[in-house]
């Protein structure tokens, strides 16, 4: 492990500390209080919670703003995970405004998302129409790419509860698919591919690739409990169009973050737990674990090749990538390459060369060369370490990393509460023994403990390296106390320059984890959809009816602000009653909303959207079925009139 | 109706359209395409949807500013209804941030609202352990009162959908109560009153109101459906403390907003729909609805004197407040003040002299003196027309009003999409005939069709004129287009001078109705719960464990960063499994998650909170139950086993 701490001791104010953190001096840290989590390297005391409004630190008088005039658009989307929120959020940056949430695994009840029939076709349901999940935990999104920049078709997003990939059109930001993945755990990291591997024509993305980070049994069916060493994890390629699972990679230890390289020749997860522990202490008692890359070609060739098995009831192939297996290079389907001690973060910079590991429980980020990995993979190379040309020290808690298109990098230091911002290239000079390279840039304190962190396109060839997000997943005294639960604090740095400069702080609901930030010439939407994208469209108001077929009854009605088509309708007790309703309005903007009283239904319909619902009428009475969004002056006039007869 | 159109021309520009609206001129408007809906007043197109990044209309050279330095906290909490996301929102002003979300009625899978037994018993179940509901539209918050201000005790906030009304402690930011109010549907407004009616020592609240929007058979159980003219609305009241429903009075027409007087003697209601009808060309046929004043001393003593009906299930007492039985002040419960076609909003000055009903149909407000209402109940005032003080134009589609303590109102025109300001004594001088009493004093234009609006302190007697914010329903083209479903816009506006400056535009998701805003020293928050609020509280790590009473049974642990006390438990397939989980952790902002795989269970507890959930353990395997809210370096790592038993 290199180190420049002698060099910078203005950067890294603690160098006592700076030392490859062990097992004993961890969990001492965490039975004392958790004080290694929360406080900063520089052992000052954060500020008080109590508000002070007078206090204004830092980059006050710096030029660039995020602040609009009224009615300017913001020059960025910001397409962030919403953690157990379940859904994903659209930001407009630099102002940090959230413009849209897209629900995604969790059921909302303002778009009807878990409510209408559409949704709970893309949601899952159990045999009884129910939703068969109703939590998740999104961690990471990332959109599809062509020739190396996005192409605005898709973003996908994970859900590391039930092991779930979603995909978001970013023509409507609608979500349209979700994907189950089999015998996997805990799955967390996702990226889409660049390229195909073998077909130089695909330049665009056709599969994601997604990390289970908790080991199983396979098949997990209660038939094997206790033994931990036989749990395993699976990695994942799904197809990208489909989505449906392509095949998984029986692994040695677990997937974390994914990277994918700019040809498509190579995905990659780091590995904190090479040790398959159950317990933290045992996850963290090697020194190295790894940043594992499989060979796609190779793969999808023995897949092709039926060099498969299969777990339990899925009948997707899953190759043998367990380092047993894969012991000759020139066939190997995948490659360990070890890193330090509990990595978090695998980052692939914007020229295409190097994917960064970040230490977490070692101080360093590692930079592995992407064309010494094929070299090994060609037999090229003998020994898999050499592929790394870079482990430099750069700060406490090494998490993830961003990129600024003008060969710098910029790693989250949890521990520290710091950004760094360090030259790569200087970084690997250093690392072959010029101790003159200085690649440690900069160094900005953040409020408090980041974990991901994004730049402006960084995950693209076009990095610009105009703005910086930091996701600090404590806020304590940024914002007014609001009890116990803190939001957390997204903030906003100014990189344009060669200092890092702090511009803003923004509260999230927590907890965003991952989040990547596209030019917004990148994105076209769509704002008023066709009637003819709904099979099931009341076209027309004279449609408008209830329709019986024994006790299954079709009620077809149209919204025209201020009224619905049907200024009452009346079912039976015991109808199982399918509603649909179109919105005829066609007016950008003008949306309806439909509610049913003690029913459990609402949901709204955009301009020309048509969407249904389908339930039982066990409750006799009257129920005024009203517009729930805001749409004309006569809005609150607006409504139907159910009754349910005995 | 006075006009003061010919003195203004500047400030009214299309006097044309400036007359009052007929049935027969909206239900044109209406069929036309809403054209009413979206058009403004200067009948201009809006700027174009697309993108236009270098639009920066009015307010930019102003000084003040919504921009607050990276750590500076925001000087006023605003208190936002959600719509129909079910829940409160928390921002602050002026930046206009989103510090956090506090669930109310719906779900909630980030702080396990609608999953742990703690706040599954606060929202209600059905005999199955199931959620009773599962949508909610909130629109209204108001907060609790002392001495004519907030005290920082409650904020209550009302469902729509389901006929329901929450409350919310503001020390910790949760809900802590919610009560179902029988025989209403669509309940809308809500007003907690500011003294008791009768004790001059009570000067805080205890009592809140609540406004039944539809009329319903009274029982409402299928036994008669069609007879519209035999649907009844009530107006009901609500003990503060305990949230039990303390009486509901029977009116003619419906109820919409609620106010309340700063002596607690009265509260009012306007009625959109004292024609009853059931489709919207016959609410809108009378020329003049109402705003009707309960006297609640009155209607507590006809409760203690037994002078009430029940209905159906309910054993609330209900009075008779329809015109008939009140024909005579001296013993009325209710006067019904007549004021122009469907008015929107009903709200009190804070110099506590006047009510103020917006026109909505109409392009007046209407100023109704609180002196004179109370003499017509006294007997000493014959004609109860002659409470109206002031019946002036504003333009059109008036529909709320905000105060700035300095003697001036703030209106929105909904179809003008403006905000008007204008002075409440002189407009009572011009309605006595002073045609030179200049009342509007301003005009601002807003993007786009406003609704609620409210400026700082404004319902109370410290409305400071700082801020103000206009929740305008459409939003079009300011924002970075994200599709079908816009955001809405809350704007802020600087009313500390004469003229209004429209300072910034804050997107939000759809559809906040009503806010109000609250320097931040009225708010004093708990930022770290006490164990012993708990009675379940698991308040050492050796009490985990797990613990069997036949299929039955209780898993108790602890969280202390980075690890659960238990590191793996196992259960019995068919066992019905409580789990308690108490945050032994102390710092603040250190909050720790609890997600189980494929079990729909996901929760947070905050520092020292304690938390439980009950399910089956249907799903024989094993489980990675893991923290789901970032904590510790070694969070990834923190995790406990569910081995379920086959």
């Amino acid at each position: 492990m290199s180190t420049q701490d002698t060099q910078h001791d203005d950067l890294t104010p603690v160098p006592g500390r700076r030392k490859f953190l062990n097992t004993a001096a961890l969990a001492g840290l965490a039975g004392a209080g958790l004080s290694v989590g929360l406080s900063s390297c520089k052992q000052e005391a954060p500020p008080a919670a109590a508000p002070a409004a007078g206090a204004a630190p830092a980059a006050a008088s710096h030029g660039a703003s995020p602040h609009l005039a009224p009615g300017q658009l913001d020059e960025y989307y910001g397409i962030w995970s919403g953690g157990h929120t379940g859904d994903m959020r659209i930001l407009g940056l630099p102002s940090g405004r959230e413009i849209t949430r897209v629900p995604v695994f969790n059921p909302d009840p303002l778009v009807g998302w878990g409510i209408t029939n559409e949704s709970k076709a893309i949601m899952g349901t159990k045999a009884d129409g129910s939703l068969r999940y109703t939590v998740a935990d999104t961690h990471h999104t990332h959109a599809s790419y062509k020739d190396g920049t996005y192409d605005g078709r898709y973003a996908w997003i994970n859900d590391k509860i039930n092991g779930r990939i979603a995909r978001v059109k970013l023509d409507t930001f609608e979500c349209d698919k979700i994907t189950e993945i089999p015998n996997v755990q805990g799955f967390h990291g996702i990226f889409p591919d660049k390229a195909d591997p073998v077909d130089p024509a695909i330049t665009h993305t056709t599969r994601v690739f997604a990390g289970a980070e908790f080991s199983i049994p396979l098949p997990n069916d209660g038939s094997h409990l206790n033994d931990v060493d036989t749990y395993r994890s699976l990695f994942t390629c799904v197809d990208a169009e489909t989505m449906a699972v392509r095949w998984q990679a029986l692994i040695d230890g677990n997937c974390d973050l994914v990277a994918t390289s700019y040809d498509g020749k190579l995905a990659a997860t780091n590995q904190y737990n090479t040790e398959m522990g159950a317990k933290y202490e045992d996850m963290m008692s090697a020194e190295k674990d790894a940043c594992t890359f499989f060979h796609i070609a190779r793969i999808e060739q023995a897949v092709k090749d039926g060099k498969f098995k299969t777990y339990g009831d899925s009948k997707v192939p899953v190759v043998d990538a367990t380092r047993e297996a894969n012991k000759d290079p020139k066939t190997a389907l995948v490659a360990y390459v070890p890193v330090p001690k509990n990595p978090h973060g695998v980052n692939a910079s914007p020229d295409a060369k190097y994917f960064i590991c970040a230490g977490k429980l070692s101080p360093t980020a590692t930079v592995i060369e992407l064309g010494k990995v094929l070299d090994w993979f060609d037999g090229k190379l003998e020994d898999i370490k050499a592929t790394v040309v870079a482990e430099v020290e750069l700060g406490l808690g090494p998490l993830h990393t961003a990129f600024d298109g003008r060969g710098n990098a910029f790693t989250t230091l949890f521990l520290d509460s710091q950004v760094v911002k360090w030259n790569v290239e200087a970084a690997i000079k250093f690392h072959a023994g010029d101790k003159n390279a200085q690649y440690v840039v900069d160094r900005l304190d953040v409020q408090y403990q980041p974990g991901h962190l994004n730049a402006s396109q960084s995950e693209t060839r076009e990095a610009d390296g105009k703005w910086l997000c930091v996701g600090c997943k404590f806020s304590k005294d940024r914002f007014l106390p609001v009890g116990p639960l803190h939001p957390e604090n997204e903030q906003l740095v100014d990189i344009s320059g060669e200092k890092m400069k702090l511009i803003a702080d923004h509260p999230v609901r927590p907890e965003p984890h991952d989040f990547i930030i596209v030019k917004r010439d990148r994105i076209k939407t769509r704002q008023v959809y066709n009637l003819d994208e709904f099979p099931n469209a009341v076209k027309d108001p004279k449609e408008s009816g209830v329709f019986r077929n024994g006790n299954k009854v079709t009620v077809k009605l149209v919204s025209q602000a201020p009224a619905f088509s049907l200024r009452e309708f009346t079912v039976k007790k015991g109808d199982e009653v399918t509603l649909i309703l179109t919105n005829l309005d066609k007016v950008e903007d003008l949306t309806h909303g439909f509610a049913i009283p003690k029913y459990n239904i609402n949901f709204i319909v955009n301009p020309l959207e048509t969407k249904s619902v389908t339930f039982k009428a066990d409750k006799p009475g009257v129920y005024w079925c009203y517009c729930t969004h805001f749409c004309h002056a006569l809005h609150l006039e607006m409504r139907t009139r159910m009754i349910v007869e005995k």
